[in-house]
């Protein structure tokens, strides 16, 4: 039988491929640090868990496919405390970030269109803007850099008739950058001159380091009606499996397009808004002692990986990832030769292989990303590993 | 800023844009019987409710794409219990019946293909067509027939180079009709002859009565490589607000490619999940009572609705819906002036005008679809308040 274009072309996730190498070792006995997968390992905050258990029915019926107003409304106090001013009629409640991502590439671009977005970059864009049918055009970064963006020039230089949008995620998966206010004014410019979208995904908002602030293109309100703005409960209260989500704009055709979107899935799942509701409801000093965490595991992460000779990166400033080189010619190879030959006292290291974060053939061949969702003293032992198999790995294929 | 076309074409929800006056009317004091929206008043079974409460985290992380293996397994030995023999790798789990329909879609046509549909049919379809940019070809079948499916010619004569698969809802939403071994026995032999797949919507498999027995496109061994069944747990255990679903298929590169899909959405909800799994732990017992109350309940709604002079129906055997023509030459005006203008002792019906469940313009315009999920003095009522709304709305508008 015939299957859609799209379904052939639609990338299977590069993070998941490696699983079975990964399966294929725990069965050798061999214990895995995961540092290829995004998934905090920091406790489910106790009022989610008890919002569960307090859900009594009796119908688990259908809410609105905007999500519950009181959900709504506590998404728009959170942005508040960011000095920023939204109205619930702004926030529309999604299935994960991923389907907001979804509806925000479906509203901006019809099939063909272009969005721009810098490169190394989330890979479940691929999934949805093949599922859209929508042109991703990277813009390259480096990471001797620190992917930092570059001039104006370089961005419009991407810019064609079918352009619809600009995406920027900050803080970043998988690089870790915080783009400066000076880096997101040079994008509002742009996306004011060409009248573009400026789609921000902004998931990891708390997690920013050494005392910097996010700061949100939601601020730029010469360019209000052009921002929207994907969001997640994910990572920002370890709540992965919940798959609340939302979208944040101010354009009101925008929203309501998004609306009829939601309205073909019905609703988001309810018992989980009632759980995010709970969350949003901590306040914000939730948030503290976790970025304190992060930022040490950081620090000890990248203390580690710039002390092994060839190893290249700048330090990330926010989110729970970082992309750096190693001194291999092929990172996916060694990143399986790490489950398939390597260990040390039966542990090994499992890290993502760079070309899955990049739209550009034969780029990020010798990158990885690492997340550093362990605790400390795992990721000291991770690093040791990496060093020790990075050793081994260059004398086997150079 | 200019909005994307399918945003733009994708159509509000139909069901739910008669909503305000109702609204209005409840400021006004007036209870309204919602006969116009398939929200069951079933309680959700208490081991779906228990499922949540035994949820301990400690962290809510993402599962596998395709749903956890253990309720991919029950949904599997669910079917068993229908004679037919699946594994739980033939079982994808969905956010919803929703999502299954937007993979099973997306996954068969590319965008401009064709997807055949009897209509009226449910309106969703719609959303997910535009979403995906796939061309629904609507089979229009008429109340008189009850809404039977015609010769295999007329059916053929909508095949064209782009058709790529024919879609068959049995129990039907919104019709009621439950397809007989010959009727879908005719689309079989259509398939195989073209090469299409078969798409079965059967979420309301538990849903007939006069102790009929529902066929499940499954059963055609001929075409199993051409066959996808879109599953919901919404209406078998009153869970709308769950939000899980299965594409079930035994074609494993339709299966792979859906898969891809699934991952760019990264997993289903977890907890979800689990009390889907409660429910399909409670075995076929469960159906039994929930099936005759429903019997019983549509049995009281078509002898009312027939006593109507001017109703047009034939007796419906399945789901929970029934469409029917009324002595109306505008049934969205009558059913919006049932909200504005009508009521008894303060109490009105709402139901959802026909055109909405067409794809062909000027269809339906005096039909309504009227879900029966009241309980019978409810219904009774309902039907006394029809009754002396449509002789009072005849005086009115002829």
């Amino acid at each position: 039988m015939f299957i859609s274009r799209r379904a052939q072309e639609i990338q299977a996730s590069p993070i998941r491929k490696l699983k079975p190498f990964a399966d294929e070792a725990k069965k050798r006995g061999i214990h895995i640090f995961h540092l290829n997968i995004g998934d905090p390992d920091i406790p489910t905050p106790k009022p989610v868990i008890q919002a569960f258990h307090e859900y009594q029915g009796p119908i688990l019926g259908y809410g609105p496919s905007q999500g519950f107003e009181e959900l709504r409304q506590a998404i728009a106090d959170y942005f508040a405390s960011y000095g920023l001013s939204l109205s619930a009629d702004n926030v529309l409640i999604t299935i994960g970030g991923s389907e907001a991502i979804h509806f925000s590439f479906s509203v901006v671009a019809d099939p063909g269109d272009e969005i721009i977005i810098p490169e190394p970059f989330y890979t479940n864009y691929n999934g949805y803007a093949t599922f859209a049918d929508v042109k991703i055009v990277p813009l390259p970064l480096k990471v001797e850099d620190g992917f930092r963006l570059p001039p104006a020039e370089q961005i419009e230089a991407l810019i064609t008739p079918r352009t619809r949008a600009i995406l920027l995620c900050s803080p970043n998966n998988p690089t870790g950058t915080v783009y400066t206010e000076d880096e997101l004014r040079r994008v509002v410019e742009i996306v004011k001159k060409y009248r573009l979208f400026l789609i921000g995904d902004e998931v990891y908002k708390e997690f920013v380091y050494d005392g910097l602030r996010h700061k949100s293109i939601l601020e730029f309100k010469e360019i209000e009606e052009q921002v929207i703005v994907v969001d997640s409960i994910s990572k920002r209260f370890s709540a992965c499996g919940a798959r609340i989500g939302a979208v944040i704009t101010r354009n009101q055709d925008v929203y309501q397009a998004i609306l009829k979107f939601a309205q073909a899935r019905l609703c988001p799942p309810s018992v989980e808004q009632y759980a995010a509701l709970a969350a949003y409801r901590m306040g914000m000093s939730y948030f503290e002692p976790i970025r304190q965490e992060y930022q040490k595991r950081r620090d000890v992460l990248f203390a580690g990986l710039t002390s092994i000779p060839g190893v290249v990166l700048k330090k990330p400033q926010g989110a729970f990832y970082m992309i750096c080189r190693l001194p291999v010619k092929d990172a996916e190879h060694f990143v399986q030769w790490m489950l398939t030959d390597f260990s040390i006292d039966h542990k090994t290291v499992m890290v993502a292989p760079g070309p899955g974060f990049y739209a550009t053939p034969g780029s990020g061949l010798d990158e990885v990303r690492i997340a550093y969702v362990l605790k400390e003293e795992d990721l000291k032992q991770s690093v040791e590993i990496l060093r020790e198999g990075l050793t081994r790995y260059q004398k086997l294929f150079g």
